[in-house]
C-alpha cells in the first residue's frame, strides 16, 4: 500500500516523481454538474509554480494541467476525472550527487530502507513537486465549496521569527507579495529574514493559517473521522508540516475552561459565538462558525552548507546539496495546504449527505 | 458514515454511549498466535479508569473489560476480537439539564445540527468514556508492538502553565503520581493548580507526550498515509485535542535548516542520528529513532461555573454544569493517547510488510 | 485483515464463533432517525433459527438479539448500532472429532494454513452461525428500504432436481412451508427427496432467489462497484455459495442480443421494459424494474457418511461426521440471502446520494 | 463515489472514456522490486485489441501502454504505477445518434438517471473500452503471482450453443484460433455460428473460464472478502458478465454432499484432492488445488437490427445501432477476466502477509 489515495467519497489518486515523465491525479467520486475547466485549475497551479520570486526554486516548470477524462460539455460527468502535468524542466546530473548520500533532513534513507531502493532523482515520489497534483485536485474541491457558499483564505502567518499582526490583516495583500503574507510590513521583515537565510547557505521554517468561512454546522463524524483529526492528516500529509493546530491549538493547552469556552448566543435569530477559540469544530464536528486551522512547516531541509551524514553503504561522509532549491517551503505550500483542507471539508460534506433518513427521502422523492 | 471505524488492516470498530448498556469495540485484523486475556487488557483500562484521584470524575465504574471472540487457547486466532466494557454507573438524571440546553465547548449543537437529535444523557456517544473502547484495542495493539521490540512511553507534560523539566525526567514517576507527570516536582505545582481551578469551578489545559522506542526504520507510506500523518488524525481524533506535534513540532517553524536537520552517523556499524529534531519521521517514513509525539488538549469544557449559551429551541440562557466532571482531561488521556499512537504504528507496520517483492517472497517461499 | 467488515458507507463489523459467548454486528452508518427496536430485528433472526423444522439441525438456540448502541427514545442516533446474540446451546465435545481431521468441504484445512491454528469448535468463525450477525444487520437494512418503498421477496427456488413452477408462484407460500419455497407442490416433492438424503446420511444441494421491487434507476457506480458486483460478492460471501446469477444469469450466454435485450418503452409516462432478462441492472446500474438475483448453494458438506480425508499431521484417516448439522443449508439461508443484498442496496443507495451537484444543493439548501 | 477504484492493498485507480483522450489507471500498492517494462504490458493490451479478427470492432486502435510513473531502472519503486493508453481512432459521428435515444441492453438510461446527463460518445465511461485499463493493470498482477509461482490459463468455454470438449482441451490451441477456445473443433463451429449470427445482424453470448494454478493453501479472507466473493465481484463487475461461478458452480446446487465433497488425501507428503468441484476455494478460503471459475457474458446489446426503446423526452422510439460493434464480446474479453481474477488475487495473498504473528517477525526480524 503506497498509500497515494486519499479521501472516502472524494478520493484522489496521485502519481508521479519529481524527475518522470509528469505527475498527475485521478479524482474518483467527484459529482456530476459541476462546470471546470482547464482555465480554472491552471490559477491554483499557478500559486504553487516555482521560479516566481527571489525565494522559490528558479527551476522552471510551466506546470500546466490538461485534463484526461471526466468532463463532457463543460460539466463533470460523475466519473474519474484524470489530470496530468507534464515535467519539462528535469534536469537530472543536478541530483547525481544524491544517488549515493542520504540527505540529512530528508526521506532518501527511509524510502531505501522501506523499498530497497529508490529513484533518488530529485527526491523522486518525496519530492515536493508531488503536491501539484494534490493542487489541482484541490482546485475541484474548492469549486465544490464555492458552489455551497462556502470560501477558504489561506495565508503564510510567520516566517522565522516574525508573525503577522492581525490588526494589519488585509486579504488583498496576501497575493501582492511573494512570501503570501497578509501584512505588508512583516513580509517586508521575513524578506530581509529570508535574504539573510540565502546569505548564510541557510533556510527558514515559517506557519500557514487556513481560515473557511461559511461551512455549516453539523459537519464531521463523531469518533476517529472528526473533521478536524481529518484536516489533521490531511495537512501533516505535506512534506515538512512538523505541528497541525485547530482554532487556539497549542495555546488551548495553557488555558482555562472558563476561558477556552466559546459562549453560543442568538442574533437574528442565527447562532453565533461570541469567542472562537475552537476554531470552528467542537467534539470533531463544525459549528457553523470560521474554521480556522495551522501548519507548521520546517525549514527546508535542502541547504547549501555542508553537512554530516551517511551513504548507502552505510559510511560517514558528508554533502552539500546543490541544485535548485527553496529557502522556504511555505509560500508555494499555502495553496497545497488549501488544497488539502478543501478535499477533506468535501469529503466530510459529502458523507454528511446521508447522515439522517430525512436527507435521503429529499434524495429519494422524485 | 458515523465514522466509528478506524485503520486499514487493523480495524477497530467501537461503538457505545455513556449512558446505554456498554461500549465496546470489535478488532479486526490482529494476526493470529498473539498471547492475550483479559488481565492485561485490563491493566490498560485501568489507567483511564474513573475516581482514582480527586482530579478524576467520581463516577465509579469497574470498567471491567470482557473478551467476547476471537481468542482461542490464550491466543488471537486472526478473527475478529470483540471486546465489551459494560456500564454500571450511569445515572440519567446527573444530565437532564443538558438534554435541551447546548453546552459551550461540547458537541451538542453540532450532533443535533448533524442528527436531529442526540443521545443528551452524559454526552451520549462523545463521552469521553467512548475511548475506553480505544484503550482496550489499544492494549492489543502495543501487545504486538512489544513482540516487535517496541515499547511506547506516554505522560503529561505540562498541565497549564507548567511544563516538566527533561532533566528530572524519571520514568517510574509517571505512575507514582495521579496527574502521570515523569517530574515530580512539576506535579506537585501542577496538582496545586489544579486544587485552584477546582475551587475557581474552572478546569485546565494540558499537553501529553508519547515517545514510541525501537521502531525500525522504514515504516509508513510516503504521501496521504504519511506515519506522522497517521499520528495526527489518530491523536487528533481523542475528544479535546486541539493540536499534534511531531517532534519540535510548531518550533520547528522557528529555527533555521542548519538547526533543524538532523546528520545520520554511523557508530558500531548502525544508523544514528545526533539530534532528532524530526521525532522520528522524515518524509512520512520512521528513521529509526525515537518517534516523538505531543497533543495539546484543551480545558475541560464541563465547569460548574454559570455559562452563557443557546437551547435547543435557539433562545439565549445561561448553564451550570452539574454532575460528575475532571478538571482536567489528560492524566487519564495519557493511556488513550498511547492506545491511538499504538494501533496506528501497527496498522503502518502491516501495511508495510507488503511493500516489497522480497518481503512477500519471504511470506510464500515454503 | 480478517476480512469480517462490509461495506462504504453502511458498513457492518461482525464477529463471534460458533461456540464462543456468542455472535454480533456493529453497523455504522445507520443514517439517524429510523425508527428500530428488538422485536423487529428479532422476527429476521427467527427466519434463520436453527431446529424449526425436520431439515434443519436440532440445536436450540433462541437467537435473542440485543440492542447495545446506537438507538435512542426508539430511532437510531446516526452512531454505531452494537447487536449481540448470545449463544446458549454450545455442546463442545460433539465437536471434539474435528480438532485433528479436517472435514471435506469445509474450511478446516484453509484455516490451519492461514493462521497456523483454528477454533475447531462447531466450525469456529467459518460455522454458518456467523450468517445471524448479517441477519440482525440485514433487518436494519431492509428497514431503511422499506422507508423507500423497497421490498425483497425471497425464497428457495430449487432443491436437487426440484425447481419450482413460476406459473404456481404463490408467494403467501414461502412462509407457509419449512422449505421456504413459493410453490406448495415443488415443496412436497422437495421435503420427500430431503427425506430420502436423510435416510442415506446425504445431504442435497439448492438454489435460492431474491428478487427486490420499485428500486429507483439509478442506483450503482459503473466500473469496480457495478450494483450486480457488489450483489455477487455479497451473495457469494454466504457460506455454500458456489455461484451468482443476475437476471437469465447462466442462461443469457445462450441467447443471442435480439432475444437477451430489454426492449424500453413509456406507459403512462412511465419508463417501463417488455422483458427483464437484465434483472434490472444494466451497466452495473438499476433501470428500474425489478432486481432479479439467484445464490446456487452447495449441499452442506456435512454429512454422517464415512468419508476419506486428513488429519493435521498430513496423515490419511477417515471421518463420519457427528453432531448436529442441517441436510440442506438453503431454507435458513434464505433470510442471508436477502440481508446481503439489503445491506449492499442500501450502501449503493447511499452512495448514489452525492453523485450529483443537485442532489448536494438539496442537502445543504437550508 | 463513481466506484473507479479497486482493491484493498493492491489498488488500481481507472479513468477514461471511450472517445476521450485516452484511458488509463493507476496502481497504487505494487510492492518495490518488480521487474517490468511497456513492452510486456503490450502482450497483454494485444489480447484484448480491437480489429484484430472478423468477429471484433474494426476500429483501429494501436492500445500502446505507455508508463508514466513508478517504474525507475527497470523496476517498480512500490509507488504509483500510472499507465495510459491514448484514443487514437475515436469517431464520434458513429454516435451521434446514440446521444438522445436509450440504446436496450447498454447503462445509458441508468447514467441519466444517475449523474443528469452522459458522455453518449461510444458508450463514454460505460464503453468496453473501459477494460482496457484493467488489462494493463492485470499485467502488473500476473507478473506478481508469476514471481509465486502461479499461472493462470483462461479462454472462451462456450459460444452460443457450443461448448468445448474438455477431452479434447488443448492449451496451444487458445492463441490459434480468433476465438480463444482451447478445442479447435468448437472454435470451427462456434465461428459459423457467428458467422450467422452477424448475417442475422445479431450478436451472441458466451462463457469464460480462468484456472489458476499453484496458488498456496491459506488464502482468502474467512468471512466477507472470501477469496471467491472478491473474484465474484471482480468478474461481474466487467461489463455483460451476468453470472459467476466458482468450481462445478450452479452444477453444485444439483448434487448431494457424498458426490460434491471433495476427499482430501495425502501423496508424497503433499495434501491432494482426489476431486475439486470446489474449484480451490472452500469456506473463502484456497485449499491449494486449482482456482476454477467461470463468467457468463450475455450477447453484445448493441446489434443492427431494429429495436424498439425510449429516447430522453421518454417517447417511444425505435433505433438500429450502427458504428463499429463485435458481434460477441467474451473473445477479447478473455483477458479482461484474467486481469481481474490476477488483480483480486495478488490483492488477497497481500492482505493474508499480515494474518499471523510469525509472518510478522519474518519481516521484521533482521
Amino acid at each position: 500500500m503506497a498509500g497515494s489515495i486519499y479521501g472516502t467519497l472524494f478520493r484522489i489518486s496521485t502519481w508521479g516523481e519529481s524527475h518522470g515523465k509528469g505527475i498527475g491525479v485521478v479524482v474518483d467520486g467527484c459529482p456530476a454538474g459541476l462546470e471546470i475547466d482547464e482555465a480554472y485549475i491552471q490559477t491554483f497551479l499557478d500559486r504553487r509554480k516555482p521560479g516566481q520570486s527571489a525565494f522559490s526554486t528558479q527551476r522552471k516548470e510551466a506546470d500546466a494541467v490538461e485534463i484526461l477524462s471526466g468532463i463532457f460539455e463543460g460539466k463533470t460527468t460523475g466519473t474519474p476525472i484524470s489530470l496530468m502535468i507534464k515535467n519539462t524542466s528535469q534536469i537530472s546530473k543536478d541530483y547525481s550527487d544524491i544517488a549515493e548520500t542520504y540527505r540529512p533532513g530528508h526521506a532518501d534513507f527511509g524510502f531505501d530502507e522501506k523499498y530497497g531502493f529508490r529513484d533518488y532523482r530529485g527526491g523522486g515520489r518525496s519530492s515536493g513537486r508531488e503536491t501539484a497534483a494534490r493542487v489541482a485536485a484541490g482546485a475541484i474541491a474548492v469549486k465544490i465549496l464555492e458552489e455551497m457558499g462556502i470560501s477558504l483564505t489561506t495565508y503564510v502567518r510567520a516566517i522565522g521569527p516574525y508573525t503577522i499582526d492581525y490588526d494589519k490583516f488585509d486579504k488583498e495583500e496576501i497575493t501582492r507579495n511573494a512570501l503570501y503574507m497578509p501584512d505588508a510590513e512583516c513580509a517586508a521583515l521575513a524578506a530581509s529574514y529570508l535574504e539573510e537565510m540565502k546569505k548564510n547557505l541557510d533556510s527558514a521554517g515559517a506557519s500557514v493559517e487556513c481560515v473557511i468561512r461559511h461551512v455549516p454546522a453539523g459537519i464531521g463524524e463523531p469518533v476517529f473521522d472528526k473533521l478536524d483529526a481529518k484536516l489533521a492528516q490531511a495537512v501533516m500529509s505535506i512534506g515538512a508540516v512538523k505541528a497541525v493546530e485547530i482554532g487556539d491549538g497549542i495555546q488551548a493547552a495553557k488555558l482555562n475552561g472558563s476561558q477556552n469556552n466559546d459562549a453560543f448566543y442568538i442574533e437574528e435569530g442565527k447562532v453565533q459565538k461570541k469567542t472562537n477559540h475552537a476554531g470552528g469544530i467542537l467534539g470533531g464536528i463544525s459549528d457553523g462558525s470560521d474554521i480556522i486551522l495551522r501548519a507548521a512547516f520546517k525549514p527546508t531541509p535542502s541547504i547549501y552548507q555542508e553537512q554530516e551524514t551517511i551513504n548507502r553503504k552505510h559510511e560517514n561522509v558528508s554533502i552539500a546539496i546543490k541544485g535548485r532549491h527553496d529557502p522556504i517551503v511555505a509560500p508555494r505550500a499555502v495553496v497545497v495546504v488549501e488544497a488539502m483542507a478543501a478535499i477533506t471539508l468535501v469529503d466530510e460534506m459529502l458523507m454528511n449527505c446521508v447522515s439522517r433518513m430525512d436527507y435521503l427521502k429529499k434524495i429519494y422523492e422524485r
